[in-house]
């Protein structure tokens, strides 16, 4: 589900039992060092606009970001917002289910209207 | 082994078949956003460093760099060099481990020498 896009970046929601979104750049690149400097810096802002509205709404125990595009690599970067009861917390969410989850998080909605309301006002 | 380290920034090499550094903030903060501005900004600039180091000199099929802290919440960041005959590529290296390691590396000294030189120029 895409939640937000403007002429530089796409924001997808992965389907997942935790709060987690990942930045795209429109025009496709490898790695962050082949985008162009305003770009670059343009994710990095999204980065932390993302992880300061997770953080404010949510209160998880740790924010995870990630970059990898081993099999499309088309650079993208997972902003993941991780709870005690998440299943796979500590472990990362591509490492090894550690429990059943037991969470319960606020509806998404206002969370996703003050996202795209920041990233809106920040662009 | 520690790699590089001035005040506000210490690399350090993890114990991996791949290139793996870890950049730790000296100061110890939770979340990226957390960091000062201008101590993020610096990182974001070795990030930079270090990937296009890596990419020189080890040519890897991807840069994969995460930023956990799941187990100890200070905040470093893990830039990583993969390689098709890594033995945990294409999944992440907190996957499963695919197959048997079969990968051909220059030595590591020259590596370490650009960077750190080009680190120490940068700061």
């Amino acid at each position: 589900m895409i939640i937000f896009k403007n002429e530089f970046v796409e924001i997808v929601r992965e389907k997942s039992h935790i709060p987690w979104l990942k930045i795209f750049t429109v025009q496709k690149y490898k790695e962050l060092t082949d985008c162009p400097d305003d770009l670059r810096q343009k994710l990095y802002l999204c980065i932390e606009i993302v992880e300061k509205t997770m953080r404010d709404y949510y209160n998880p125990i740790k924010i995870n970001i990630a970059i990898f595009g081993n099999y499309v690599p088309h650079l993208h970067i997972h902003v993941m917002a991780r709870f005690e009861e998440d299943g796979f917390f500590p472990e990362s969410m591509w490492g090894k289910k550690q429990k059943e989850t037991n969470l319960s998080l606020p509806d998404e909605k206002p969370f996703l209207k003050q996202l795209t309301q920041k990233l809106a006002k920040a662009f």
